[in-house]
């Protein structure tokens, strides 16, 4: 029986831990969704309360888990997606950190200036870092990722792992904020969106995907679709 | 026998290897910084052969590894810090994951935009940024550091772990970039300060930091200089 403490109205990085959850069939409470949800001053006092920095929390046990990639690996170690060899592991880690890398700069291309000021008051400076994300940033890891899968389609030994959720996620995000730019970008990363389609294939996950407990995407998120910074 | 590679003429993210390496006294080759390195096009082609995404790169034997803070735990795994325990551990990288999250801050508040543009031309987006992570960003990482080490001075465990080299690095790089900023912070975090005097007088880090080897901070690296972000 786990925990999971993410804020209750956006996918974020939350969605990250709800697909490996899902896909386990694991017993969880989604607790800010829940019905005894106390919302943001309970999330920061929790916070300090265990002494960590930002959600998304796992608990399990007595066993606070944070920064997502790391809960990643952790709950992949015990619902068989994360490798046991150990430079297997770190592998996996490497990548779905890599991910995690790719996702501040998804979100910082509408937000470039700072957290605390609202779309609209940075808009202009997201259009000057739009098109460097889009030509630039997108290319450059689709590529490096399409090449990892040009083996086997897995990333690490030949199973799936963390990772490929990780990836998943992050095609359907981009897909949502950026539609006019995946549309033309992805024929070329054919490796990429057949990873995207088996994942979302799994019965766990296509449950999960299918049910109200998916939080749409929505422009309060990581991934906002704003057309002027699309194509 | 471990070889570093990382560019050649800045601190970066390599520096957060090397002061581990420094600290430990291990055997190493900071390649690029050789007699033999080859530039830019040679780290490129690095990369592409070894399926690795960006520098710093680590060589230990057979193995490659990167991603900073996995490079920081497998070398800390090797030369005492790291600790043993599974908890402990992943505790440790987490912070040090932590570290490496407020290194984007320090980066974008000079390149808000984007890598390929020069700072000159992102100068006022630059100011408009600085505000926010100097008066918003740099307490909320410091006061939580701060907390952490009100006990008795380390992350985890008693005893020093890579992550107090990485806070190390963050606290020399912050009083470059920013003096007059930290100038007036630093008082409100003993802690965090005297953790940096600690880890500034072990013998390996002493040493290297007297030495020719430390490449002092400029205006290409990550943490830059430029007065009119200051306070």
């Amino acid at each position: 029986m786990y925990e999971l403490h993410y804020w209750p109205t956006i996918q974020g990085r939350g969605e990250f831990v709800r697909l490996i959850l899902e896909d386990a069939g694991a017993d969880y409470t989604d607790v800010m969704r829940g019905p005894d949800a106390e919302g943001r001053e309970a999330m920061l006092a929790l916070l300090e309360q265990t002494g960590h920095f930002a959600p998304p929390l796992l608990k399990d046990g007595d066993r606070w888990v944070s920064q997502t990639p790391l809960i990643l690996d952790y709950l992949g170690a015990r619902h068989g997606l994360t490798p046991n060899d150990e430079d297997e592991r770190r592998e996996a880690l490497r990548l779905t950190m890599l991910l995690a890398d790719f996702l501040i700069e998804a979100h910082d291309v509408h937000h470039p200036l700072a957290k605390e000021f609202f779309y609209e008051d940075q808009r202009d400076e997201a259009l000057r870092r739009a098109p460097s994300f889009r030509d630039t940033r997108i290319p450059k890891f689709y590529v490096y990722f399409e090449r990892l899968l040009a083996g086997d389609g897995h990333f690490v030994g030949g199973t799936t792992c963390h990772t490929e959720f990780s990836l998943f996620q992050i095609v359907e995000g981009m897909r949502y904020a950026f539609p006019n730019t995946m549309a033309r970008l992805e024929p070329d990363y054919p490796n990429v969106t057949a990873l995207r389609d088996r994942i979302a294939a799994r019965p766990g996950v296509a449950a999960y995907l299918a049910s109200e407990r998916r939080i749409p995407f929505n422009e309060h998120g990581i991934f906002r679709h704003y057309p002027e910074l699309d194509a």
